[in-house]
């Protein structure tokens, strides 16, 4: 492995995420004991969401000390498996309130894995950035007027749990403000132009404190509560 | 490790598939824990299948970096091993409605390995590979006509349980279009002598997304749903 | 890690063998959660043995890799281990029919190191290979006179249950026909001056699915049963 | 792997240190299961923290055996995970014993990450040494303020259990002592010119006996015993 | 990784210590399940003695295979740690038959890091090596003592368990045995000028079997036939 010198501000930025998302992961892994049973599956998923961190970062990490910048595809891949994970963590949260059909489930779904898809042929110059930032824009816009103003919303907030409603207040104010660095950044590799000199990671690297650690560990506070709440009742 | 660059979309897929396998991994080992004991085999069945993916994918993608194209022996290794297991899983789901001979949990197991290697035989011309890849699809179709007209559909058709009946007809048709890919596979390399320069590789790392992933998943719920189906009867 | 191309069937068979292995020990590790606690021990036993099967494939794949053949005592520093471990984990299945001795349980896992370290010195031409060879000999005869013929044959034979009963004829007859494959590698190697260049590698990986898949799987399948059978009782 | 020489007495402590910590994780992780459900929480923490070690460790040792050094940001970026990380621990454990604000919780949190940020910030010069030294102060004296005169110490004062007050005493001397060794080398380090030639990671390395082992430790046993304490009372 | 050749007695008693360590680490982790809640924390240290066994003779085969024979140290940090977890193995298991004193604790655990830390002084020729010698002696002689005249031999043997005092009795035994290897290769490497040409490392790894192993089988056997006394009575 090479070694990085203190003032190497990307490779620090890796190695306190990489920590910080196999902390996170191990965490929610044990968590699931502690909470009952309909809140295991989103807690389980986001761990995988920070397990797949885990792995993608590290690889990101590598390619860093290799010394030619990060190729954007190193984040790619790892969204490519995280965010529709995210997702699905989201819809099972809000499906704890209350029956959501599944034809919702594969949209969110298939949304997701698009979105990332869109952009990453665009970063590739697969297919036109201009276009591919755009549809990559409307899928994004698309999942957050389902979190908004679709059925899971109606759910939530018909929901009788005080906890549940403002877990996924949290949960989704982060998807909309944490998630907005994406098509940012997708913006300004594939589009205006700008190579990943180590900035963009770094700014990746500060983003999961909010998108993958903050939101798995706000699904399992919400969990734990709603179960201790429930138990209560 | 290589580092590899935007544009290779083999070696992104390789890494996605890799990250995909691994959570599904996780998710289906951390599943055994809700849901009733008869469906924990068949569970446990498919995460194996994908922990061996996990091993076999990461291998063939370290080929891939290496520079000379992905040698089709590093698929077969894992199919040699992740079939027979999901295979199994097929015949311990359907067993959770009805008593299955032992005879056909061998002949089951026996001929989806047999498949694999006559295969492998084929492909590294240790036989001829028309006929290998002709015996491979009499294995294959064999494989289908005990799903589709064996004891195992009768078993199931017989069952009380919807989520059970549903869970079989959507593993089923997995099965028939997902792994469809590995006789085209077959004959593309084997018979019409094309070398993998990447694109295969691709097509059974989307494949897998099909037959590994949504498969291990499907059964994980149908045993969720199952299992409480019966609770609650 | 090098690239090994299709036609290397002993570098595919040492890949099959360390996902197969690798596999049976999740398997058997996620087994005892569902048998009753005096069939736990053998099975964990035989997932050990099958652990130590993924390291020492693991390292002999390496060495193969390295172009140079496999050295012979990459397989017995498995052995060394894992077969003692099979032994007690028979010892432990046979004893849940019936007290047994410690000073039978010290012999069988005393002989059975003897066995592999006396051959493995005779390999290595530190003891003379014809003397070596015809004392593991001795050693295997009286482990299968043990099994056949002792205390361990007697309670078994006296049980009640008739799965333990199948169990154990089953394990004893892979014992019987499987291990012999390793006196029979032992006179190749040792004895008859052949060196390994890939061919006797083969054959062990093949034989690994009988003696540490199957085994394992066949103690696993006898422990599941028995438990119903006298949850059943 | 370098191999180092028995008076390498740097890289002897790294050995140690790992495997201390590594065992470390281990009982924590395996001790959540012997514990009260509301002492879980603060124990994973600790075991977590201790995982972090375990990564931040192996690779200050990695840079070690290059040979050039080991650049402070190595032990960085493994304290600003794991401070926050066994901060939240107090927390929740000083939490079993009464209601504790969230605003509190945050203060400890992002006081915890920033006091490591800020250091890292003077030990790079990317921030005035002397400024970033002394503000890093502050904050370790806002926390030990927090500790000592906060609510923590006034909910936990007024506990009725005895050994959560006694455990609380010995945790927060661990902090008070233990944790003096970071300003202490940021001074010498960042300050006073000096750089590691291997005796600070010594020195760190020591001190993780104290911080990372006894700490995590401390708080087990505090969990086992209050366990204990509540199931006879 | 370098391939050893048959008559390398050296690395193969390496890796057949690992797998042993790795296969006992395993069994004794899984074992905590089977027993009563006291004896948990005593299986759990010997469980921890054999995963740092793991890593130390892992990194000791990795010197061995640099080919420059094995420094001493590699040795040093494993015992390090392993030797304090296994007295406090001892002393918790001692402890479920009557209260022990805290103080005695902390003088056990530290005498043992001390006798390991002088004579590595001594090894490094930090310290005279005679009086390294000496001083690591009287501190053996002080925990025999502790072991065979102190409180913990009194506890033990008022006990009313007959299987705890036996396996005490044994526990006891090994480690005078077993341990007494310790100061004589001391005395060899440090005192009478021999350095390892892998004879002594065959030497030690031979007595892990003892030291390591059957000391961590002995203390679940006891835990196990303890648990089912007490249940039984």
């Amino acid at each position: 492995m090479a070694v990085y010198q203190t003032p190497d501000l990307t490779a620090a930025s890796f190695s306190a995420d990489l920590f910080g998302l196999a902390a996170t992961t191990v965490l929610l892994l044990m968590g699931t004991a502690w909470i009952g049973k309909q809140w295991r599956l989103p807690v389980v998923l986001c761990a995988l969401a920070a397990l797949v961190g885990v792995g993608s970062v590290h690889e990101a990490r590598e390619a860093w000390f290799a010394g030619q910048g990060v190729p954007v595809v190193y984040h790619y891949v790892g969204w490519a498996v995280s965010m529709p994970l995210q997702v699905m963590a989201l819809f099972f949260l809000a499906g704890t309130a209350g029956k959501l059909s599944a034809g919702l489930f594969w949209r969110l779904v298939i949304v997701s894995m698009l979105m990332v898809f869109v952009r990453y042929l665009g970063e590739a110059a697969f297919m036109h950035p201009t276009l591919a930032f755009l549809i990559g824009l409307v899928f994004w816009l698309y999942l957050l007027g389902e979190f908004y103003f679709g059925r899971m919303d109606d759910v939530v907030r018909s929901s009788t749990g005080d906890t549940l409603r403002r877990g996924y207040f949290w949960l989704r104010l982060i998807v909309t403000i944490g998630w907005a660095i994406y098509p940012l950044g997708n913006f300004l590799t594939a589009f205006a132009g700008m190579t990943d000199d180590g900035s963009i990671s770094v700014a990746y690297n500060v983003a999961d404190i909010l998108n993958r650690m903050a939101f798995g560990i706000a699904v399992l506070s919400t969990a734990v509560l709603s179960s201790e709440e429930k138990a209560g009742a």
